[in-house]
C-alpha cells in the first residue's frame, strides 16, 4: 500500500471516486435511447467514466470501477472497462477494481492474474482488487501472492456497509464476531507484507455505516489499509469515517459513488447545473466531499494540501 | 430446478462436466505457442470447450464453465465464453456459470442480469449462477429474484470443497457451524420457490470432500438442489456423494472438471489416446464417471437410463 499512501499524500485527501455507471442515470447528453444495444451502452459508459476521470484526476488519489455494471453489458462492457482503467492510470490515478472475486487454487490465481498488475502484466491492469473471504484463508493466498509479485493490492471484505451484512458477519463464534475473525486473519496477511508506510499489500473493506465496528477494527488491524464504502448516499458521515484513519491521516480511503458521479441529478445540485454541465457537478461534489472530510475529522487526521 | 430435474431424468445421470480451460493443458492440436496472445488463447478455449460439448451433450445433463479462466483473457475470453454457452444450450445442455459473484442491491442485480436468463434475456445466457454469501441474505435476494423471473437457478456457496474452506465455514456460532446457518437460510429461500420436483430456484454448493457434512446438509435442506464439486481430482468418491441424492435420484449434480476435460493427460489414459483423440478420452472419462456413480451409490439413488 506504499503507492496508495504516496497517492493520498500527494493529493492531500483520501477520497475514492466510485465508477458505477447505470445507463438510465447517465447525463442525457451521453445516452442514445432506452433501447440502446450493449455496444452503444458500453460506449456511453466509456465516455462517462473517462469524463469523470478528466475531472477527478487532479483532485483525488484513486477511483474504483464497479465491475458488475460493465459485466452486465457483456464483452463490449469489459472492453470499455479495460479502456477506462488504462485511461485513469495514464492520468495518475490508482485504480481499485471492485469485483468481489473469490475462488480456490488455480482458479483464484486466474482471477488475480486477470485483474492485478499495471502495465502489460494483466488484462485489466488494476492496482487493487476486492475479494470475498467465504472460501477461507487458502482461497485468499493466490490473490495475495499475485499482489505481492506485481506491487498491487487486495481488499478483503471484512464488514460490509449493507443493512443485511451483519446476518453472517456478526454471528459470534468463539467469543467474537465472524468479521473479527476475518479481520484478524486479514491483518496477519497484511503484516507479512508491510512496507515503508506500515501497511501491507492486503487491505480490508469496512463500511462507514458501522462506525463503532470501524473503530474496533482500526485498533485490531494496525497493518491493514481500509477501503471504506457507505459514505454519502448510504448514510455514512465524515464523523463516522474519522476512526478509519491513523494519526498521520493514512490507513483508509473513503469511497463515494452515486453522490459524485451522478451529482448532476442530486436534489441539491439539480438546479445549479444543466445536463451539459455534468462534469462541473462532479467537480463540485468531489471538492465538497474533500472539504467535508477535512471539517468532520479531528485535526491532524487528514493531512493539509 | 424443475428444468434441471427433467434434464437429469432425461439423461439418467447427474453428471456435470466442468469447463475449466487452462491453456498449457489444452490438447497440443489446439495450442499455437506458449506466447499466444489472449485472442488466440480465447479461440483455443472456444474450440476446446465446444469440442467437449460435442462429446458430452448426448451423455450428461449439464456443464459448468469456470468464468475465471475466460476472464483471465479479458474481453476476447468473455466473447469465447458467451459463444460456448450458446453452443452448449443449442445442443440441449443446461449451463451453470461458476462465477461465485456477490454484491449488494442494484450491483447484485447487475450481476444477475449479466449471467442469468436463456434466450436473449441476458448477455451470457446461463441457466444458473454460483453466488457467495458473505454479504448476507439481502445481497442474495436480487439474484433469487432474477432467477425466479427468468426460470433460472442460483447456487449459493454453503460448504466448499477446498482444504481451508472450514476456517470460516466451520466456526461455531449459536450452537451450529456457520455453514449450517447459511444452509438454513438457503433452504428457506429454496422452499419459497419450490416447483413440481420439490426443489426451488435456489441451490447450494456442497463439496464432496466433506461426506459427513454433505449428509447432514441433505437432511437439513430438503428443498435445495446441491451442486457437488470435489469428485475425482480433489478426492471425492461415488460413495462420498451418495448422500447428496434423494430417494428418486434427484437433488444433486456432481461436477468433475479436470478428470474429464483433461482426460487425454490422465496417467491412466495417457497411453490409450493420442493427442488428436482427446475427444475420445473425454467420452471414455465421462462414461466411466457415470458408471462409477451408478456402482458406488445405493440402488434407487440413481435412476437407470
Amino acid at each position: 500500500m506504499d503507492r496508495l499512501a504516496e497517492a493520498v499524500q500527494r493529493r492531500g485527501n483520501p477520497v475514492c471516486v466510485g465508477l458505477d455507471p447505470r445507463y438510465e442515470q447517465l447525463p442525457a447528453v451521453l445516452r442514445t435511447s432506452e433501447h440502446a444495444a450493449p455496444v452503444d451502452r458500453a460506449e456511453g459508459y466509456r465516455a462517462f467514466c473517462q469524463g469523470i476521470v478528466d475531472v477527478v484526476a487532479p483532485l483525488v488519489p484513486v477511483v474504483k470501477p464497479q465491475v458488475a455494471f460493465f459485466e452486465q453489458l457483456g464483452p463490449p462492457g469489459m472492453q470499455a472497462l479495460a479502456e477506462v482503467v488504462q485511461y485513469a492510470a495514464a492520468r495518475g490515478l490508482l485504480v481499485i477494481l471492485d469485483a468481489k472475486r473469490n475462488d480456490i487454487g488455480s482458479t483464484a490465481s486466474a482471477y488475480a492474474d486477470a485483474w492485478l498488475g499495471t502495465g502489460r502484466r494483466s488484462t485489466f491492469a488494476g492496482d487493487a482488487l476486492t475479494v470475498s473471504p467465504y472460501l477461507g484463508a487458502d482461497s485468499l493466498e493466490p490473490f495475495v501472492q499475485t499482489a505481492e509479485e506485481r506491487d498491487a493490492g487486495v481488499f478483503i471484505l471484512v464488514k460490509t456497509s449493507n443493512p443485511g451484512g451483519g446476518w453472517l458477519q456478526d454471528l459470534v463464534a468463539e467469543g467474537q464476531a465472524v468479521f473479527h475473525h476475518v479481520g484478524k486473519m486479514v491483518d496477519s496477511l497484511a503484516e507479512q507484507s508491510a512496507g515503508a508506510c506500515g501497511y501491507g499489500y492486503v487491505g480490508a473493506v469496512v463500511g462507514a455505516t458501522h462506525p463503532q465496528q470501524l473503530a474496533e477494527l482500526r485498533q485490531a488491524m494496525p497493518h491493514t489499509w481500509f477501503l471504506v464504502p457507505g459514505y454519502g448516499s448510504q448514510g455514512g458521515t465524515a464523523t463516522d469515517v474519522a476512526a478509519a484513519f491513523d494519526d498521520r491521516g493514512f490507513g483508509a480511503v473513503v469511497n463515494n459513488s452515486r453522490g459524485i458521479i451522478f451529482a448532476h441529478d442530486r436534489p441539491d445540485y439539480r438546479d445549479k447545473f444543466a445536463s451539459g454541465q455534468w462534469q462541473d457537478a462532479v467537480r463540485a461534489a468531489t471538492l465538497a466531499m474533500i472539504d467535508d472530510l477535512r471539517a468532520g475529522t479531528p485535526a491532524g487526521k487528514l493531512m493539509p494540501r
